[in-house]
């Protein structure tokens, strides 16, 4: 079994993008900035934002954090994002979520300019990925085939199963994995809530994507030998183990298919720091113009 | 076996939307007006196009088609674009494809305003249709689900294989029939050229939809008894039996698998004029503001 350690490819990439910002310095250039909007005082989203704003520093970005209590007004969320989309100084901007009832969190997400949407939910952003235009894939899903490609994985002609169709990893992890590029030309069958014979899909795939949101869900009895799994999910739960009284695990039980897989990621350190990673990529893309020709 | 009768649904929803445009002018507002931009004198183009008015006549919206050369530049189409996006009076817009190699094909159709691109081909509402947003949903793919409806075909839990990825068929249509929404819900496997062991595939469906086009190419030999299968494709092949020399194929062997069906669509007479209904539906949904509040 071979462990899909995204922790240590985040590594890899820090370093990729760190010599990249030493370039654009080199050339008189200004290091690429992302700026994050973070509401309330949710300490998951707080510890998100810390992380991905620490990986910033680490490779030289500028980075920015905008605070707001958890009674701000939508208009005044508004007000701020509609200033950093015209801020020429700040090249990607996201709002972690989730926000507070009183918020539509769809206002909010497409207010931010497609240019600098470095999370990639953006409607431009998805429906150029579908149609297979340069687009900010949506940061999830992009970690994923990143760590594909690290591994050298085939997917072409690969039957590939995704559990789970959310908006942000299962709908267009799927739709990546399709499309007609070296990293897709998988056959992908998205399964969700209301499939039926799900063990039956489970057993037939050559690649499995889980990202139902449901802790140890996966069982070795569900897969066939030499699978590749890919575990998106990740669930804090109690323990008597460690020092902690808690420990982290995925939609995937790990511990039971660990010997029945040819390749998994692990829970930390699987998909969570590729997710960060692809936001970092995506900064870069921006501020490089790479996506986008103007701001 | 029960056709899914194409031509027979777009009688219907044209009466509908008849009585929709009376409606509307009893109101004292204008009847919705679809545009079509059409380049060079290819003649199948010539005949979708005329098709697409004459169904505009027929139920009573304003239609206009602005003809150009071979030869034109797409800067002429770019302004005649812009121009119709301005244009008040005017709620939908489509340039017929394929457009001579000079012009860029994605240029031109995300050049129309995404609250007139009634054949849903902008990236925008192809994002939103991803999002599960009020949107123009693609017209070809829009109307297979309209269909479906009509014959109340179950499609939650069922599994749905989707034949070829294009743009404007096979993608979005497995997108669709993935979401959670009444006429979703299906375990969708979209397949395509690099797909492996497509029997086992097709043997498996409950519902196919075939959008490969190739002449001919689903056999009763690939499928299970009381299958439900959707043809996208037509194609003019040589006959001997016909006057003309000549008769309409779809992408399924339609005399060898019709004993085997629980549904098909014809072809002709079952896809197609669904793709016209779908256009119109959208040109009103444009006129009345149902999808994006203001133009």
């Amino acid at each position: 079994m071979i462990l899909l350690d995204g922790k240590a490819l985040f590594q890899k990439i820090k370093l990729d993008l760190s010599n990249e910002v030493q370039r654009l310095l080199d050339e008189n250039k200004k290091a690429p900035h992302l700026a994050a909007i973070l509401v309330g005082d949710d300490p998951a989203s707080d510890t998100y934002v810390n992380a991905k704003m620490k990986a910033c520093r680490e490779i030289g970005f500028e980075s920015s954090v905008f605070r707001y209590p958890n009674d701000v007004s939508q208009n005044t969320l508004l007000d701020k994002i509609f200033e950093i989309n015209d801020d020429d100084n700040i090249d990607g901007l996201i709002v972690q979520l989730p926000l507070p009832h009183h918020i539509d969190e769809n206002d909010i997400t497409h207010s931010i300019s497609h240019k600098k949407d470095v999370d990639g939910f953006h409607p431009v952003n998805i429906g150029r990925m579908v149609l297979g235009l340069p687009t900010f894939l949506p940061a999830t899903p992009f970690g994923i085939v990143s760590l594909l490609d690290e591994y050298n994985i085939e997917t072409s002609g690969k039957k590939c199963l995704v559990l789970g169709r959310s908006h942000i990893v299962g709908t267009p992890i799927s739709i990546l994995l399709s499309r007609n590029t070296r990293l897709g030309n998988a056959t992908v069958t998205l399964a969700h809530s209301r499939t039926k014979n799900l063990d039956k899909l489970t057993m037939e795939a050559d690649i499995i994507i889980v990202a139902i949101g449901s802790p140890n869900f996966l069982k070795s009895s569900m897969i066939k030998k030499n699978t590749i799994i890919i575990d998106v999910g990740i669930h804090r739960i109690e323990s008597t183990q460690t020092k902690s009284g808690y420990k982290l695990v995925g939609d995937v039980d790990f511990n039971d298919v660990q010997n029945y897989v040819s390749h998994i990621t692990p829970v930390p350190g699987g998909v969570g720091p590729m997710t960060i990673a692809s936001l970092l990529k995506n900064t870069l893309y921006s501020a490089k113009k790479v996506i986008y020709s103007s701001t």
